[in-house]
């Protein structure tokens, strides 16, 4: 422990919060900090079990993308026995979508499909105010078209419930309260690393995410298990609520935990701030084409000869990481991945096929977002439907 | 300042929050306290000024019951130039109401008709349920009652709107969090005497309370004064709210501050934990002349031959004090006071000339209260009304 000046005992390293994750943050960092959070690595027993339920498995499993869990065993118990639950993930409306603040939900529309699940979306523009400098005007443009970037992976409507904080806040805070009464200031100094100079805003927020996480229990008056698929860098909020909720009678969410989408440039999560960084869902087939080939960190060789000679490091490459995401056929990545490697495959054609499957995936979304933007409404948050 | 272990710098001496109030705290410590909290005691000129304006001076004023103010000359500067003002005051449910904890709501009544002021009244329940030992429920039921106690004084319909917490959450929390971005942990810390172990709810709380000292400007869309008549333990919300609001372009609220009502054994607040320490609004005659013989504290002598002979201390007599809260004639009460101490009065004849004129003001009261019952919906708090 590191206690500083004004007595904010931290650990000595908290390289991932909600709001932050360390420069030195490495793909080898993931198992450890799992591990210290309490979670569980899925296992091949787990995998096997999942595709034993729904006849399948997701490629995000089988390459380890979502990679750690807590009580899923548990839910699935559950679950076999006839007992539903619910998914519940989120967006913080910040900025326009990258792509890879989009594929996560990709993974989340086939828990729904594959266990009829109701799911909750939670748009935090109150987060966004609260921690970064904008104003809620700038925050709340975002969170429409953020809305529709979400939907359109094609969620079912009858078990979608998208809900916006401000609009929602009424029956968020009043329950907020509630996980806010058994949190310490401490407790949020411990994980979040808040200081004594960050806002009580800032540390009330963890209290209206968890909502969420026992909504549909309070509502429906019964208790309903929740699986909530996240980045690894939301798992503080959730380790807080798995400590309370049972304080208030609701079972423990479990969780599901991805790694995070690499940036263009290599490493970290896909910023938002920087628009080299990540590629827009807006962007035509000649942007994407051209961010890939001019800004997309390579695993590939210097030169084409070198990389017939010696191969790729295609665990590093941008290009094969997006491709490896939006091609559910694990066998045809397999192949790519060994030709990459071997050096049958250049880093040029491997940015090509990347480009073309990221646009490929575009059009599909664009064209379900255009029929989305004519009216979601049914996709809203509405108390009345948990009844 | 004293640093404990776990870092958290106190002042020397916090000896009045909203949630405590030192035992040891006295009728002399009033004027030091203001002054630590940067208000200002109303002179004579001030009161003066209130009767030049109003045609009358409430005899709370002149009893120094309200006796300190923050920016209340400013107030009534832009009151003289056309531009009305607002009130703002408020009740935390955490039980029955006694009479002590009704008084002030006359005061309030007072400058609602001599100023034609709106005014909001702040219901919060979310404090009883995150400072107290209470279940929401418990907090709740006593929301109703209450809201008739405090309406049974005789507001205005059309110009009063009682604002409950848990059921506007929403316009609440979407303000809220406007203030919370502005105030740290460690200001909240400063001023409430919280450490590391407090609820980041009790921390987050405060803004919650700052809302309504803007929210007429907030929904007219405009700004307006507010005048917030409260006592000297709810001040550190109110210095807060100062500092905040005009980051968002409001005014500072104005304050007309008042003292606490004597319990009757004397010294501090009227405790609502204690039955013997308080007058019930449902207290009949009996009752209440049975309370005051039997524990209201008083500043008589043992016998009436000591009486007599050395008089009594008015100051210090719960039955004077509360007799004095009820009588607006102060030539009248400065006869009682003069007679009293003079030894003319008996303790006993003070106490039954108190009991008399509580249980004439509690039938006043309860007669209004049982028309309340009835309907009292044109009381609430309802945005488009400030349209």
């Amino acid at each position: 422990m590191n206690c500083r000046v004004q007595g904010d005992c931290l650990p000595d390293k908290l390289d991932i919060t909600p709001w932050d994750v360390s420069e030195e943050f490495k793909e080898e960092d993931y198992d450890r900090v799992a591990n210290e959070f309490g979670a569980k690595i899925i296992d091949d027993a787990l995998i096997s079990r999942i595709r034993n339920i729904t006849g399948e498995v997701h490629h995000y499993l089988t390459h380890r993308i979502f990679y750690a869990q807590r009580d899923l065993d548990i839910l699935l118990d559950d679950y076999e026995k006839g007992n539903p639950f619910y998914l519940y993930t989120g967006r913080g409306p910040s900025g326009k979508m990258h792509l890879g603040h989009l594929l996560p939900f990709l993974f989340t529309k086939w828990l729904q499909e594959k266990f009829n699940a109701d799911l909750v979306i939670q748009i935090t523009d109150d987060e966004k105010y609260l921690f970064r400098d904008l104003e809620l005007d700038d925050v709340r443009k975002y969170t429409r078209e953020n809305i529709l970037d979400i939907l359109s992976v094609g969620f079912r409507p009858e078990k979608t419930h998208v809900l916006v904080d401000s609009q929602n806040a009424g029956v968020l805070y009043n329950n907020a309260i509630k996980v806010a009464r058994h949190i310490t200031a401490s407790s949020a100094k411990a994980v979040f690393g808040f200081t004594d100079s960050d806002s009580i805003g800032k540390y009330f927020f963890t209290s209206i995410q968890a909502v969420p996480a026992f909504i549909m229990s309070e509502l429906k008056g019964e208790n309903v298990r929740c699986l909530i698929p996240h980045a690894i860098d939301q798992d503080a909020h959730f380790r807080l609520a798995r400590d309370v909720l049972p304080k208030l009678g609701y079972y423990k969410p479990s969780s599901i935990i991805s790694k995070f989408i690499p940036s263009l440039k290599g490493g970290g999560k896909m910023s938002s701030s920087d628009q080299t960084t990540g590629i827009y869902l807006d962007d035509d087939r000649k942007t994407v084409r051209k961010k890939l080939m001019k800004y997309a960190f390579s695993g590939g060789r210097t030169t084409a000869e070198e990389q017939r000679k010696y191969g790729a490091n295609p665990d590093v490459d941008f290009a094969f990481n997006v491709y490896r995401m939006l091609e559910s056929n694990v066998n045809e990545t397999s192949r790519i991945y060994e030709e990459y490697k071997s050096g049958k495959i250049l880093s040029g054609e491997m940015k090509a096929m990347a480009a073309e499957k990221i646009s490929d995936f575009l059009d599909e979304i664009n064209t379900r977002r255009e029929e989305l933007k004519m009216d979601y409404s049914s996709f809203m948050f509405d108390p009345a439907r948990f009844k």
